[in-house]
């Protein structure tokens, strides 16, 4: 291991100086070495006390409700947790005989025995210097407030405490949702806890699990055992495999939404059961990622016969008050070429596939109706005919909101420019993307039809190793913004907040950080893959359509190339914005030496790269992009020493860098580097300090 | 990430320089760019060819036992790691009608129906530049030639290649074993599959699982279910994931050897069966790791009933042709205090404990002899009584195997200064000890009763997260030791070979890597974690027996200290050693400078790490060794100052800066400096230069 310290220490520096530059006022404001204002999501209202409390091996935990198992298993957890974040050997204290817990949890009520949108989940927390209270309406309101707390420890002076506060906490939406597709990548249990620890740890409360699609049928039915028999590759979750999930994930306050999409995205139920289907014919579970285009046949009476069987077994597994059925991207071509279905179109006065899918899904509706379920599917499901109670999953545009709960429907936001993850937008923009924005035109009555919203993890383009990457840390800036208030919006304290937060995430068990870096040191072979994190620490990969079309990826695809080990949002991307901002503002001479730095060692890494380039052909194919880095590195150093002269720079060299910032910006490649703004902003300076 | 480029290529630089010194003869001398000595364990026999042969996505296989499902299943394994490797879209092409598959695998046999060390592991490849061959004895021979084909993956002008090469080879030694402890800390059946993974990249074939000891009893027995239900905290596996892993290790050409402790570290038998004990009483799983000391009741008929039913279950599970009773440290206390027992002592003439244990193990050998099975334990069992055909596995020291082989037995090496992982030596150590020295005084019929050796990983001081940085990558070098010919044993071509094996482990799912960057990262907070690692780069965990006077670990210790995320053997530590020696051999600049480099960073992470000490609690607890690192760096600084003056350095000096030296090793703590010998050679120079 080798790092040069000095610079790491300038660097350090450099972040606290952009983290004190004028930003919106804080949440709160606590004393000099104790900080309350770790916490994410932020909470409705924080109070700072003076003082704090210590942690030490004599904590102890009494509860008012001892027979509630998942109570109980919480607090276990919550331990566990504490113990390892501290390295204290915390046992099991719950003796509510002795005269003082160090934590007293009271709650209200256990809860909803199948926890929906109504849980109650507030809490608050007093933290006094001799002892805590955690008071909450529901054992889902206390699993929340041992997160908060687990977020407040910190060190002081050599010790683990955390510091006095008051805290009420409740959510600002009440649905709050991660979607997982694991149908074009199946996820293991495992992953798939991991994720559930993820999500507690910033208080979501939705898992969304995508579990058929085109590629594959994930969820084992014992009354249809071809659909997973043929419709998968051998991939698939048991029944027992469901349950182990649905208990896991209830356990941390969270509800498993199942969804079975249809009558689209549905060729891997027509693998096994080709009566299904519109089109007659032998379907396949193929590699390809592609939307099939098959649909469901809905002027069939055996389809609804099916799909009530089918979801009657589905409603054992979930518990769950909703079902997802989907109902995205059904284009109606197999619909079309079918003279029957055309007939029976006719014959019911339907003048589009629109119509069609319309009847399907009030049918639909009322087999899960019947089966004591609400329906929810994607935005295309809007039509008139459409049931009022029917909720909406809004992903095409933000539009779609307003469209959806002006026809009365409940809502939520997934618009996929904003919540998708595969769309690789950067922590900032997803953050600031509001289910309800602060100028939504919505009445009162539309605001509250507006749930939430669900970050969406896609799967044409992740596997096991890359999915935690692609989805953390940027999901934890989702759960604040529906969490929080609306005006706590402040991109800095986010940043700030985000980069602590995703290191206990991985202490919890995810590998986004971990798995990056073991990527560049594979791709390195045995060379030094310092080079590489230098380029990895400025660029991204390019969404997942753009990848699509240059690289037609399958599943069988490793997924193990360069732009597979390279961050949505890599953390420099974020401190060198700033640190240009400052620099331009302040032309401060310690803003500038960081830079310098930067530039110069992008020029190294780049020549680095040129010769790593020429052995290892993981890297040979994005070889223009190591080169480009220098160009940006010598753009970046001239332009420091144009500003520093005083003078304006020289019209051409302006436009000529202007132009190559530009040229190496819309250059296709599967990776984009994330600093051209931010560089273009200082040539362009260059050329204003003529005024 | 930030790094110093120009740095790193200096160390580059001089990792290639110390790799060039004169070093003992290699292996086998390839071409300029291509290198047909990556492999780890080092083939019996190597030539090198020219050329090589190209990887692309036609890449093809042909075998002529179409119809082994673990062939198959080993060539899909093959294809999917050589995908992952070079980021190839590999399909499955195992149609044998095309005139040339790029891969053919001829194959004599299926194998033994059960494993065993007579098992014919042999092979032999041809890669020429059109195409490969590889011939095995055994399916199991496939296996370990397709491991050694991808270790032979390398990029080349872009391009991945395979060079060309003939090799035949074969083990050493037919038992190349890894023993993991899963009683004192469970292990998940996905951390076992993983080490499994392992193994078969570095052709080890024994899985030893070390199953019951005091702490829990963690298979299941339908039998005796209270064996679990009591005798575990509910940490165990049931019947059905000891088939999978069997099954998993079988798929991977190893075989699975249980081990159930007795008639000692049997306190977890008690717990729901107190009268197999000899001690009457009741008896609990403790947190505590000390050894229990409670024996069972050898006098009782009642004992080898209980043991001979559940001996005869566990066949049902684990297939193998032994069973390991363990049988080490049984001393003897309850069996002298209790009248019974020592009644019948006396009335069968047995002088002590051990000849009491000796029938004990007779009757237990006849058992297990009655179920087909054969017995092994460790080398307390060694007793004239003992018969010839029970195995004997050595660990307190090296002469047990000599004592072993003379009595008659078959033997294998475990001895625990040289293969106990928990004893953190060097992968250097544990490389050099061979289980057949060659100054070893032992006839060829006693050679041949030395079947090979184990390392073993106890789990009194490992969690799941740790595991690997103890096992991983020092479990490669010893795999080496077994495999290979005696005369390997250049420690330089280990070491590089070794770091490369180290990443591939990783990208097979092991994280020995990630796990500790992750833990540093962790314990350093929200604060830069890069003097952290400076500081493990040149230390290492003291060993386990160090660590229990100084802690009295418990199962409940999260361990999650520094201690915890510093690796037994940092590969800096061997650069370190060999750029002092150079630099003492040649007094060149290039290695002066890379040593005043690093000396200064000590004192830089030092300070550093003075001022994080004094907040964060978790680095609290070592700040002394903090402040030690800048002592070394400046006595290192010294040192070169006085050997570039070409005079010899005050007395006073030496003597004082070897004290210190000497002081800081002697000091008693958690954590021990690796580089004090070669800073201590560097001092003793300074007085030398006046010869």
């Amino acid at each position: 291991m080798k790092t040069s310290l000095p610079y790491v220490i300038l660097i350090a520096a450099a972040i606290c100086m952009v983290n004190e530059l004028p930003l919106d006022a804080q949440t709160t404001d606590s004393g000099a070495a104790l900080s309350a204002n770790n916490l994410m999501p932020v909470p409705a209202h924080l109070e700072a006390r003076t003082g704090s409390l210590n942690l030490d091996t004599s904590f102890s935990v009494c509860t008012n409700l001892p027979k509630d198992a998942r109570l109980q298993d919480g607090v276990r957890r919550f331990l566990t947790t504490m113990g390892t974040a501290t390295d204290l050997t915390i046992e099991l204290h719950t003796d509510c005989s002795a005269s003082h817990a160090t934590l007293q949890i009271d709650v209200r009520s256990a809860g909803q025995v199948v926890q929906s949108e109504d849980e109650d989940e507030s809490y608050s927390v007093d933290v006094e210097t001799d002892g805590m209270h955690l008071n909450a309406a529901s054992t889902v309101g206390a699993l929340r407030g041992m997160e908060t707390l687990l977020q407040l420890i910190q060190p002081l002076s050599g010790r683990w405490v955390i510091p006095a506060v008051h805290i009420d906490d409740e959510p600002r939406f009440r649905w709050r949702g991660f979607m997982l597709d694991v149908s074009r990548h199946f996820q293991s249990v495992g992953e798939i806890k991991r994720t559930l620890d993820g999500m507690a740890a910033v208080k979501m409360n939705v898992f969304h699990w995508h579990l058929t699609d085109d590629q594959g049928f994930r969820v084992e039915s014992k009354r249809y055992p071809r659909l997973t028999s043929m419709g998968s590759n051998g991939e698939f979750y048991t029944q027992e495999q469901i349950r182990e999930i649905v208990a896991y994930a209830r356990a941390r306050g969270i509800r498993v939404l199942p969804e079975f999409d249809m009558p689209g995205h549905s060729n891997s139920w027509f693998v096994g059961y080709p009566k299904l289907a519109t089109r007659k014919g032998v379907y396949s579970v193929a590699p390809g990622i592609k939307i099939a285009n098959a649909a469901m046949d809905p002027t069939l009476e055996s389809t609804y016969g099916f799909i009530d069987s089918f979801i009657s077994e589905m409603t054992t597994l979930f518990p769950d008050r909703y079902i997802h059925i989907g109902g995205d991207e059904t284009d109606g071509t197999d619909w079309r070429a079918n003279p029957r279905v055309a007939a029976f179109m006719k014959s019911h006065n339907m003048k589009d596939a629109k119509d069609l899918q319309a009847y399907f899904n009030v049918r639909i509706q009322k087999i899960l109706a019947h089966h004591n379920r609400r329906m929810m599917g994607w935005d295309e499901i809007l039509h008139s005919d459409l049931p009022k109670t029917v909720m909406v999953q809004t992903w095409r545009g933000p539009q779609y909101i307003a469209e959806s709960v002006a026809a009365g429907h409940t809502a939520i936001f997934s618009a996929k420019n904003a919540y998708y993850l595969d769309h690789m937008v950067t922590a900032e923009e997803m953050y600031l993307n509001d289910p309800i924005p602060a100028d939504a035109k919505l009445t009162d009555e539309q605001n509250k039809l507006v749930l939430g919203g669900e970050v969406c993890m896609w799967g044409e383009q992740v596997n096991e190793r890359t999915v935690d990457s692609r989805t953390w840390p940027r999901t934890a800036a989702v759960a604040e913004r529906l969490w929080s208030p609306q005006n706590v919006r402040n991109v800095g304290d986010m940043y700030r907040r985000l980069n602590q937060e995703s290191i206990r995430l991985e202490a919890l068990g995810l590998t986004h950080i971990t798995m990056e870096e073991a990527g560049l040191r594979e791709l390195a072979s045995s060379q030094d893959d310092s080079s590489l994190k230098v380029f990895a620490s400025v660029t991204q990969p390019v969404d997942l359509y753009r990848r699509n079309r240059l690289e037609h990826p399958t599943n069988l695809m490793p997924f193990n190339s360069l732009v597979d080990s390279i961050n949505p949002d890599p953390p420099q991307r974020y401190r060198f914005v700033q640190t240009v901002k400052s620099f331009l503002a302040t032309k401060s001479n310690s803003y500038e030496m960081i830079l310098q730095r930067e530039f110069s060692e992008w020029s190294t890494a780049s020549a680095n790269l040129h010769e790593q380039a020429k052995t290892i052909p993981a890297l040979a194919a994005e070889s223009q992009r190591f080169d480009e880095l220098s160009t940006l590195g010598s753009i970046g150093e001239q332009a420091i020493g144009f500003i520093n002269s005083g003078k304006p720079a020289p019209a051409d060299w302006v436009k000529s860098s202007e132009g190559k910032v530009a040229q190496i910006g819309a250059r296709k490649s599967l990776i984009d580097f994330v600093v051209l703004d931010a560089l273009n902003s200082m040539v362009v300076a260059t050329s204003q300090e003529a005024r």
